[in-house]
């Protein structure tokens, strides 16, 4: 993102759609106009030095998709149902913290959007809007998303606040226990307080219990092991939570097959392969790559959603061929919140679908169970890695 | 193409030859002076980002050449007999819509080269001149290239017009089977009806018939797979085209060795690889990369054209030696007549076969019947794909 | 390193941190606003066209790290026993030639830091102040490297001398027997002389002693092979070191697996696989690339440096995970001893160390014990070299 | 080459050495200065779009030389014995035509060059000066680079001149039976003649026999096979030459091991692995990808000398290493003759030899019979390309 203006030059968002786009991830491309360089250098920036925010978006670059001909495609369609649940297409709103810095709608435009086009949605628990405004506001298939938090207590209440709003699953985030920085967003001025609206309140969607105090570091205690990973997520939280809810429990942040093998022995309902947007631990692989290990490492029948660098309906053609169920849109989401509000993200979701759909067609499949491994080809002078064990 | 031009600054098409050329493919290097910047874009263009485009061009670059010495060369020619047609070397013109777009003569120009140079030419059902005036124009061989009309009715009267003005050979386009915008073409202003100069019909040689409404979408229906897709070749549409005309029939647009081998099964002529010059879904391999694929599925017998990405006579040779029995040249043909007219075109396939013969003559090649997969070496760094199943 | 900057503009060293720092690395970005453009040529050069310096670098891109979840890390620390000597972390401070030119302080600021930071140091031959003076100014952890002296006599006073001033190893260095220039350096300007501040006895730690006349060349005779390599290090030369001396001998510079598994059967202390920063044979391959085949030579036990390249706590990881038991570091420590002396040199190894910690947070590891290849992955499109024999 | 220089802002050669030079290819980044830009086009350039040429460069970077350490390289040299003749080391000076267009001198500068360095010359068929002008300007090691000719008596005319003055061996270029243009210097601007001072006779080392008329074409007629390819080189013509002199016959050209066992197999003194610089066809293989199967093909005793792409020193080390017994200078040659003269020859040449004596000694070698394939290792990311049939 070369861009940089200043928050005066940032446009309002537009109340139609924008003009003169070509496809989906045109957003990202309009986004500058309206969203202040440092937040978006925030919202598009990986941890470190962009090295697996880079690769998120790379990895779909590596695979080509073979066409086919004659096929019959006059019932083709994208329906498909996830762990119970009846999909209109393989298309999913991920959980992005705090929206109402590029949107005075905040989650509940996505709301609206996330029912116009009978998208999934998860709420982010760092939403700017508390999690039943958001209910109120619509999305036929709603989901929670939960960060741990420092007490069991407080993590209880939120999920009881979910389950009583009506959210129909839960999307445990396990891959950040510590968070890590964005040298991107640091150098562009990014600080986040300042960044929000002030109408907004922040986390609205935490609850008032307050934060854990920070644990007491002896002199030869490591702030990260001794304090941050203190308040980690550990195989027993896991266990206690999925004694708490009837809801389905999803993990976010799954890259490698063992931690695949051992979650689904865990009972849970299906796993996000994500590396949380390349805002992780910079230098991980690309979720895209680590996707085929996991699906192997699961076998067919657990649900697998892709998150991380899908910006066209090819890149969901190809996640889906490579053994996913659906895929989660992040970036692209607040960038089209940004641009259009509800009606942006609406129409992103429109003309990802179209993408899709066509990828679709011109690769001779009918339905995404047609599409596998077989449709795809590696890009010529790439060789692909994952973690096979 | 980064040159930008005002249709004011193009120039009109030259009555000479342009000064200056070291190669073929300075045609290409010439057009912008001669092509308005919009309408170059679409020329250029292929779909979407352009990814498949570029890579029919990267695919030749992948091979080396090898070098051989001391062969007795004398006697050697470019000649080859193709489905029974004798040609004086292994270049042919692929069709290519609307060439009035580009040159008042249009595809008259095109075919006056063909004669003048003895090359096979493949005229476009989108011409810009009707199919019988192309043909009163000359050229020796003339293929007529066929997509299928919403109606039979109209695609019979299509191929009877053919037969009648002396085509000798059918080349049925199934590789596009829904319109995928051109990025490039979009963002450099091109629309279709503008940018073709008023005293030019376009697609002339459409039969008058009405096109068949769009057939009503229900709400859950897709654009796609029920809109369009309703009117896309199927196997019967095959069957049934290849039991109405004697006249041989090609199929253009052929990838997946799966799909060659159907179509051979079903008695057709010859197999164009192609993906549209990149045209059709972006993101397809390289024509030239699916090409051994396609060649072993077939076998030796069936007649391999190979289409896209052709810029010069090694790459030609590289073509030839992994299968192909000739090479269709697009871009540049149109290149190549917007600057000089049918002495451009002429000149350009001149051009071509001297390039051809040069680098037969360098490998130690006298005929095509040398040329083979044991003249190219892989260039290093490289790995190379192949759709195998 | 793009930017030239005169001598005059150049800032003294900061008696503070430096402000907006994001990551130990940034100590590199910093250090042309201290150090003038011809010396920093000559300290981030490497010999040649810096085709090594380069390659060490871009070694560790090669390599992803895979995330692991739900791991209890409350106990994590970067302790290990290298050799007998507790570290704290397993990061040291390599010796690098004249750090006078860079900081008045030179070695004592480095000593300072280390002492500060509980990092094993390491004391160049070819430092600006006396091995006793540095030995004064603190240091837990204090290794001396030795280059053999053309005279015995000279090495001897020189190991007796760093005996008796309590360096508790020495660190004998191999890889340089002929000097081989930095191209970089001799275009920007760089003269060692002028380079270094008047107060500045360049090799302070060097004794008195006179150095050996060179020897007379014939007529037919190689400057490099009769001249420079008559007073290379020939293995007569290690076992009469080893003769002579109870510390603990490292041999630096070793990238064979050959000659790592020889040297181990002499009976030094360890390895220091390195090429001396590229700044050697210009074209040899990057010590990370080199480390695992000398991993597998020596087996598990002997204990590996891996020094040239490390910017990150995750290029820290990567080594360890590919075999060493530490790492070094050469020019980070100059850069940051310019930009703030001995704070600089202690803030960039915090840093440092905690950005390791948050990788092994990240990846599951809760020891150094359990940083393995298991917890890499090859980038994709890489392919990786090691001199198998 | 970005450098463009009127032919007025062209410096005469200096009669003293450049200062400031790191390397022996620092001559090539001062050709500009002292060489006309469509001069240095054509004398820097490859045939076509320098695809062969680059790509000689660019093969040497795939490899990486191993460092050893301990060696005693007391007694090392570079001495060798080639085909009988006892070399100083293992470099020659390449037939490069016409070098009277960047020195006055001539060839007789490069002739008291080679004998200043003892380093054997190669004079070129298409030399400024005669053969016997030459031989009387000395050089120790003499051979002499022979086209065949038009008719066999004009080519025995060559050979008898040569014999008489004498030249030791005969070096026949079999790789050009056709010329290719190159691009860059048709762009540049260069034209044959009127690059070349007033003063000097182009290719003054031809005898004055007419050239042999062209060929009358008929019109089916190509002007490669039937025209060029008439008078190029086939097996009887070796055959016939071999029986015609007692000089070693040396065949510069070979790419292809088959074409390599063929002419071992007639009886030739060595083989010269090259692809003439990039010169003739464009997109063969570089000369040193191409060298580890030639020297499969004809075993471990036939010489073989590699021309293309050596720059350095450490270029040098490498083409032994993959099987040459010594290597080829060409385009150095010139940039250094257009400099400095025969001093600037002679000191290119030095400087080459030391670059290779430091290579030596880093990779542990003290003689040339010490390098082989076990001092490289190819660099990461590269695969290797070698035409094995």
């Amino acid at each position: 993102m070369r861009q940089e203006s200043s928050p005066a030059s940032v446009q309002p968002p537009l109340s139609q759609l924008p003009a003169g786009l070509c496809a989906a991830a045109d957003y990202a491309r309009l986004a500058p106009q309206f969203i202040a360089a440092p937040l978006l250098a925030h919202i598009d920036g990986g941890s470190g030095r962009d090295r697996t925010a880079t690769a998120n978006l790379a990895a779909f670059e590596r695979w080509q998709i073979l066409p086919r001909l004659l096929r019959d495609l006059r019932h083709g369609h994208t329906r498909r149902t996830l762990a119970g649940t009846a999909l209109r297409h393989p298309l999913m709103l991920a959980a992005v913290a705090q929206l109402g810095a590029v949107h005075p709608q905040a989650e509940r435009a996505v709301a609206q959007a996330a029912e116009a086009t009978q998208t999934p949605m998860v709420l982010s628990t760092l939403s700017s809007l508390s999690l039943e405004d958001v209910a109120a506001a619509g999305g036929a298939t709603r989901w929670f998303q939960l960060y741990l938090q420092p007490q069991r207590a407080a993590t209880l209440q939120l999920v009881r606040r979910a389950e009583q709003a009506g959210y129909q699953a839960l999307v445990l985030t396990l891959d950040t226990p510590v968070q890590t920085p964005s040298h991107r967003a640091l150098r562009a001025g990014y600080r986040a307080p300042q960044a929000l609206p002030p109408n907004l309140q922040p986390m609205a969607g935490l609850p008032a219990a307050p934060t854990a105090p920070a644990p007491a570091l002896g002199a030869d205690d490591s702030r990260i092991f001794q304090g941050a990973m203190q308040a980690a997520p550990r195989p027993e939280d896991l266990d206690w939570l999925l004694g708490q809810t009837r809801l389905p429990l999803w993990i976010k942040g799954v890259l490698h097959p063992d931690d695949a093998r051992l979650l689904a022995g865990h009972g849970v309902a299906g796993l996000v392969v994500s590396n949380h947007g390349g805002r992780s631990l910079d230098g991980a692989p690309a979720s895209l790559d680590c996707l085929p290990a996991v699906r192997a490492a699961v076998g067919p029948a657990l649900p697998l959603l892709l998150d991380g660098g899908i910006r066209s309906g090819d890149d969901a053609f190809k996640a889906l061929a490579l053994g996913a169920d659906a895929v989660m849109l992040g970036r692209l989401q607040a960038h089209a919140l940004a641009v259009a509000g509800a009606l942006g993200v609406a129409h992103m979701l429109k003309l990802l679908r179209e993408e899709l759909e066509l990828t679709m067609a011109l690769a001779g499949c009918a339905t995404l169970a047609d599409i596998g491994p077989h449709c795809l080809v590696a890009a010529p002078g790439q060789a692909h890695s994952s973690p096979v064990v």
